[in-house]
């Protein structure tokens, strides 16, 4: 949770003269999001939410997020709307920092996800890539395979401190995924953070998505083995393979899979949870560091690497 | 701002279970609040803030703030209502800890008030006091002149350390109010809290007030005088005569002061300013204590009491 950066009154007053949405009638800073700080913001035209972009977003990177939220909901797909301001700008700045004005999005996210869940997850994963297809903007997946050994230099005595070890297990992890990971597959506009807390439910039906700001081209199927890491274990870090099977079938509804993406699937999803692993690793050491957020526990990942490592995954393919 | 406790998607569904409010379509945290955990919570049937009460909040003493909010609203002053569950009880419970379903009040509140805002602010209080003539709740403020000595005793080091000198300043500012404490002016429920940051605006134009969490039965000049201290400063600490004399005259124009309740201000001022200085100071030494949230300066209180020690007050009454 965040709420970074304040916002004034006075501040307000001059954000929203920039747009055509009438004065506001309530503002509220959110708990939500480990990047930015948000506010939900009510004016005379309706409900937005305002995100202040800290210093882990690219500024120069920021269009290509917006570019795609908009591309998303030209297509039909639920997610933020960027609103453009009198000038047809998306994008704004506050106190100094990057900022941008979406619509709100209703819906609610799940903290134990079922296999309805998982099922209407899969579908709107789906629908993101199909939704996405042709949009223009580029982005190169900088938490991709090529960045995870540089991310794991230094921190093997960090890894092994979690538990004696784990510092060889990952770098064995680190080699096979290189070895074997694949590079034909069908890519183009990812999510890349397409976690339970980002997805939004009307009940078990998908309702949207948010926090678009991992976002990046890379292989379809990896976006989806991100999900069976972040979607089909249990809070005991146990595989469901009822849930993993739902995720799965509920994107093929909609996108089904090539043969070999679904090949590639315990590969992909083993270097997602490198990916995870390392990510957590660096926050972990760096303690929350200002933030308003207890960092996430690496050794969740570590659990799911476990699974990996026996090929667990290949019994539900 | 808060958020100490989380409420999951099928926490918040049971919770509404016992509501007539329908399905919820949005829950998001709020950064609000130093005291309890706050959420936006969208439903069919509207917009309410769920509140869950921390620590600091007694349990036995919620039904008089819940009780409070009920009379003020029923009695048209805006504040958030306490939304009864389908057995009539304004109280429930979350995650074993107390909470309640208040209506959203719409409106803004402001960083820095202008004199026009003040203005408002002390119509806003003088309806709120009106609002709560005949409340039968009785609660005595636990933070009145009686629990100062106590809080200020084994703390006089640590005033020291914040400027030499400060604990004697204290000590005597603490003897010269006992002394001439005012005991016979017209009482009733009072916000006790009644800041920038709970009062809200459309525009200039007082909307409502939240967070009772500190009202209590006291001297209504009381409330109004601690006003003066968190209303009539700018950034600096300087009292600003003008914003003052706007606080005064829009409470007037709803209650006129007596006689006594006007001669009263200076000290109460002065003992309001010794609250606060010593309740932050508290904070101060506790540090952030795992709340999401800086603890406010107590200097900011010894400014104000520099002033009041030399009858500033007067000046303008």
């Amino acid at each position: 949770m965040a709420v970074y950066t304040d916002i004034t009154d006075a501040e307000l007053e001059t954000l929203l003269a920039g747009y055509d949405l009438g004065r506001a009638l309530s503002c509220k800073g959110v708990a939500e999001g480990i990047e930015n700080s948000n506010f939900i913001l009510e004016t005379e035209r309706g409900r937005f939410v305002l995100t202040i972009y800290e210093r882990r977003v690219r500024e120069d990177e920021l269009p290509y997020f917006i570019g795609l939220m908009q591309t998303l909901a030209a297509h039909g797909f639920p997610c933020p709307i960027p609103v453009p301001d009198r000038c047809g700008n998306a994008l704004t700045r506050v106190r100094g920092k990057p900022a941008a004005l979406c619509t709100f999005l209703n819906g609610l996210s799940v903290r134990r996800p079922t296999v309805a869940h998982c099922e209407a997850a899969g579908v709107g994963l789906a629908r993101l890539h199909a939704a996405a297809e042709g949009f223009a903007g580029r982005r190169a997946n900088t938490l991709g395979l090529a960045a995870w050994t540089p991310l794991f230099k230094g921190r093997q005595d960090a890894a092994a401190r979690l538990e004696p070890g784990l510092d060889q297990r990952i770098a064995a992890d680190l080699a096979a995924v290189a070895a074997t990971w694949p590079t034909d597959l069908p890519t183009g506009p990812i999510h890349a953070d397409f976690f339970p807390d980002n997805v939004f439910f009307d009940e078990t039906r998908f309702a949207g998505a948010i926090d678009f700001y991992f976002a990046c081209d890379d292989a379809l199927a990896y976006d989806l083995a991100i999900c069976l890491n972040a979607w089909c274990f249990d809070p005991e870090h146990r595989f469901s393979p009822g849930h993993a099977r739902a995720l799965i079938a509920g994107y093929e509804a909609e996108r089904p899979l090539t043969d070999e993406e679904r090949d590639a699937l315990p590969i992909l999803a083993r270097g997602a949870a490198v990916r995870f692993f390392l990510t957590r690793l660096v926050d972990w050491e760096r303690g929350a560091d200002g933030a308003l957020v207890t960092p996430k526990n690496p050794m969740d990942y570590a659990r799911r690497l476990d699974f990996h490592r026996t090929d667990g995954l290949k019994a539900i393919l």
